[in-house]
């Protein structure tokens, strides 16, 4: 038998699907794929589909791997592999995770918060190889993320540190829906940001975004924004500006907190691209103290849609090797 | 000669005066003084100062003590000892503090900057004591932080973490003196907050405040109000419960960054008390994430005038032990 690559599965547990990946050690992803998360027939199923999930990738490469590592919503006690009421896993409670599925394949299962994966991944694999601290931000529906603090992830007292989202901008701002106001989730949030744009749209007819959805609102993502903005369009480029600067104020904070000016932005949202970095960084570098402006640093992630996947897997690099 | 207690040197070092106290493991304060600066005359000058203190401290307790300790205005960088630019000190550039005392007197020295001294501080002698994390406030003329996690000094990448006062409530708030907007300093340190109660007071002539202080804005302290406030004075109870609730706005993003919802507030206008204190906590409760809310702490620093030299003596018991 040909001598194999040592690699990692990682599980990346969505309310929908579960995806999972087999990930060498210098980041190359060796397999993939999808299985259902049945989520609506409860924990045992859940735990069943990712079982399922581990055996293809293991199947696939024709090796064992040196462990399983889990990137899950929700709170999530790393210590003991625990994963507590995921937002989109009715029902669950508090289940120990890593321990279900490390009995069936005796091997090291390490579980994590899926924004705290992704930075871990970003460190390990992506744009955060060389920093030696980070934060990274995920911006999807919800506003994640992960603090790395001298190679170190940051987990807080519970492992709930990192969430950047909800740090509020503005004491009187925007409700959001955490119950909390100006939450910059509440202004970069995917939704949030749809129905800003829609609005603005009421106002501005002429905008290429019109055309594109042909005035049907539910038409209107982030997406067709970043088309609009590419052809031009002053509305499109003006509401990802907003969107830079909303964040560089929160970032500008969280550098000033910790001590920690580079950040990793990775997400569907962060599609926007160098106008969304840059409007970021100019208002970030503007806002935050003296020592921080010189080293202020916005970079995109790099593992995109593998961020789960590779995220998952890094864990058990980084805290099984 | 009879058994000697062990004990630190603290040293508190001010634009004006440096403080200097023996301390003994328990918390006890066994000597206290106090000299000049003289930091108009550079930084060789304000090091003979300081020296000058630790021989009077050893020189009262008759025995050597177990090592040094220095709280410094300014960015630290506490492996190498090393004070930069303290902003009260001019023309210090970068100082090797630590080992321009350490060669005088053959002891281990330890710098750090003075509000993460005053956070370790509240951690080994005060109010952190039991806590596993929290978060120091050191509300002055500026609005000082130091974040313990895990019972961890949380340093970020240059020894500058934990400025809570400069995260923004209001993007588009008061201009604060650090060159952003809507920092809670810019609601909660002492000038601004009686700049505020000045402009108020402007339309409360019948106010208690007025009476206090005569009609001389100059005198206007929080102090005063917080006298004003005794009395049942509907505007001095109203600017505290505002400066609660500012303050609780940025504890509530910094709880939601960190997982850290237990805070230990200090400082000249901690002494607004219970009224601060409900008012922060009632604002940063009703905004952190959920999972916070139960553990939410608001609580006094204990140190109170001591809190300089005995958090600076406890960088010895903390680091050095």
């Amino acid at each position: 038998m040909a001598k194999k690559t040592k690699y990692a599965v990682g599980i990346d547990l969505g309310g929908d699907t579960i995806k999972v990946g087999a990930t060498a050690k210098d980041g190359r992803l060796l397999f993939k794929g999808v299985v259902e998360t049945r989520a609506e027939e409860g924990p045992s199923r859940v735990v069943k589909q990712i079982r399922k999930g581990v055996a293809a990738a293991v199947e696939a490469c024709g090796a064992k791997p040196i462990g399983v590592g889990v990137g899950s919503p929700g709170v999530v006690n790393a210590e003991e592999g625990i994963v507590e009421n995921p937002p989109n896993l009715p029902g669950w409670g508090r289940i120990r995770l890593a321990s279900k599925i490390a009995k069936k394949f005796d091997l090291p299962v390490f579980v994590e918060n899926d924004a705290n994966a992704a930075a871990v991944g970003e460190m390990t694999f992506g744009a955060g190889k060389e920093l030696d601290s980070f934060i990274m931000i995920t911006l999807g529906t919800g506003v994640g993320g992960g603090v790395i603090m001298n190679r170190r992830l940051l987990r807080g007292e519970h492992g709930g540190a990192g969430e950047i989202g909800h740090m509020s901008v503005d004491y009187d701002g925007e409700p959001c829906k955490c119950g909390s106001r100006g939450c910059v989730e509440a202004y970069v949030g995917r939704e949030y940001l749809t129905k800003r744009a829609a609005t603005r749209l009421a106002d501005a007819p002429d905008s290429t975004i019109n055309r594109l959805i042909d005035g049907d609102l539910e038409a209107l993502t982030p997406k067709v924004i970043c088309e609009a903005a590419k052809t031009g369009d002053p509305l499109a480029k003006e509401l990802i500006e907003e969107t830079g600067r909303f964040l560089g104020y929160a970032l500008a904070s969280a550098a000033n907190l910790l001590d920690i000016p580079a950040f990793v932005v990775g997400g569907g949202v962060a599609g926007f691209g160098k106008p969304l970095f840059d409007a970021a960084k100019a208002a970030a570098k503007e806002r935050a103290l003296i020592p921080m402006k010189p080293r202020l640093r916005v970079r995109a992630a790099k593992l995109k849609n593998d961020a789960g996947v590779k995220g998952a897997a890094a864990l058990v690099f980084f805290r099984g090797a």
